[in-house]
């Protein structure tokens, strides 16, 4: 069952620890259902679409330049040829944003993630206000689930209710 | 099994006729495995999204503007906010192009798809040189057969042989 | 004074006649004190551009990839990276769009233009319905001028009225 | 004489103080024949080329939407209805990026501009790893200049040495 989809920010390069998380967060999001939405290439991107594969979940990478740029986990190749400007549309497809640590292109997609009033987790990413931090993967999910379920009491109906509006 | 990205587009209205043929071909398509991608709004991008649901499949829907505008059968809505240039993306997307019948807008993203180098076929749409004719949805997804069995022939491997590259 | 922003678009390569319209019709843009607005690179593109400098106008290029890409005569480039979704800005931001003799992102260009609703004039380019047609450019900056009264009898005001709204 | 293109950013409102220092920015970077390149809207966009246009210098507006949203002091409005993708087109076409006090749209634009390895100048806005802080107009101005003679001392020709290379 296709849930949410939420998105996945962090470096093109990782830390051991930065890709297992990342890997785990993915797996935890295809076990709950939701679509996997990130920038298709490596680092935390390709930890987190591998994690959502293993899950059996579906991991939908918005690519910068080519389709070659994705990395082997991607489900789902949107080929924007936009560069820097596909970010934009990584955050506004998104139900919330999750973001792993990473540099400038990191910052750059919280920044917008809270422009454009997304729920924003930081999961040992940047710290900025209006961002909610969860210590590891569990409690991100565990804060996507709270808002789900404030979503559900306001009474929202159909398939795909939107976390962003509750 | 996800196959292709089939790109549909078409006239966000259509006589019954196009919608018809619409809805036959999105079910095809899903039939076959391939991901229907569109511009995830009425008409001719409706119907299609319609009958890949009908057909068990997944359809993707790059939108212009929010995710509102999405048609009720749209699977994973991606929101671009940027117009008509979200065009360029369902073409670039694409392992291939099937065009409805359609106004301006779908011309555009015609000349584009040959630009691109990205096969195209036109079932009663406009009529551009490089593009192929098909008379029928059976035929449009025979012409796709073709292709993707040419690839095989050019000893492509992978599970996402590239019909562009054949 | 900066009067209209006047696209011009057509091939990047461009045969001897078509170029020497091209640059004819960028001199006459700029004698008429009109901004003239291109994808910034060669051919048509560079001719109109070369045109308007040696008439002393100014001449602004959407650039597709990085400032680099720009002809030497563009005295603005506005550098996207978003390849062929710059040609939504270079339509979008028209007061009226003037096509020259071009291939498949021409074309796409002048669907555009009618579907965005912004004057066309086909100067020796594809026919559309909805283009109007031109035999030279002093016929082209002619249009213009009609529209342009068109609109001071409308009762447009400011020193922009706008061709499109008239 | 055109000289560099200077992108400035910074909220859509602003303080009396900030919209000073932005009208005086402005001026200063016509007065040194620099094209003043911004979102093109209000607050510190529209205070900067308001100081533009004092200093009888070129204001270019990258507009997110329609032509309508530019302020009155805009001379060249690029017309994108890409929404907040027009902020990479903004940070991507600049030589430099001077940014005064904003919020989260800010914060991604000099997010983008550290990503794009464009000069960034913090004038009372975010302290980012990278940005160069300046205390008044006056200073951000004398900063661009020293980047100026790194780029003559480091033997760059023509009419338009790009700062960004040097």
């Amino acid at each position: 069952m296709l849930n949410y989809i939420i998105t996945v920010v962090g470096g093109g390069v990782c830390s051991p620890e930065a890709c297992e998380t990342a890997r785990r967060l993915g797996w935890l999001l295809a076990r709950q259902g939701h679509i996997l939405l990130s920038g298709g290439r490596g680092g935390v991107m390709e930890a987190a679409c591998r994690g959502a594969h293993e899950g059996g979940g579906v991991a939908v990478g918005i690519l910068p330049g080519e389709r070659e740029q994705a990395n082997s986990f991607v489900d789902i190749s949107i080929v924007t040829g936009m560069g820097q400007a596909r970010n934009v549309i990584i955050v506004k497809s998104a139900d919330a944003v999750i973001a792993l640590p990473g540099e400038m292109g990191t910052l750059s997609e919280m920044a917008l993630a809270l422009k454009m009033n997304r729920p924003l987790i930081s999961l040992g990413s940047w710290d900025l206000p209006g961002a909610q931090a969860a210590k590891n993967p569990e409690e991100a999910v565990e804060l996507l689930e709270k808002m789900n379920q404030k979503c559900d009491a306001a009474g929202e109906e159909g398939p795909l209710p939107d976390i962003r509006r509750c």
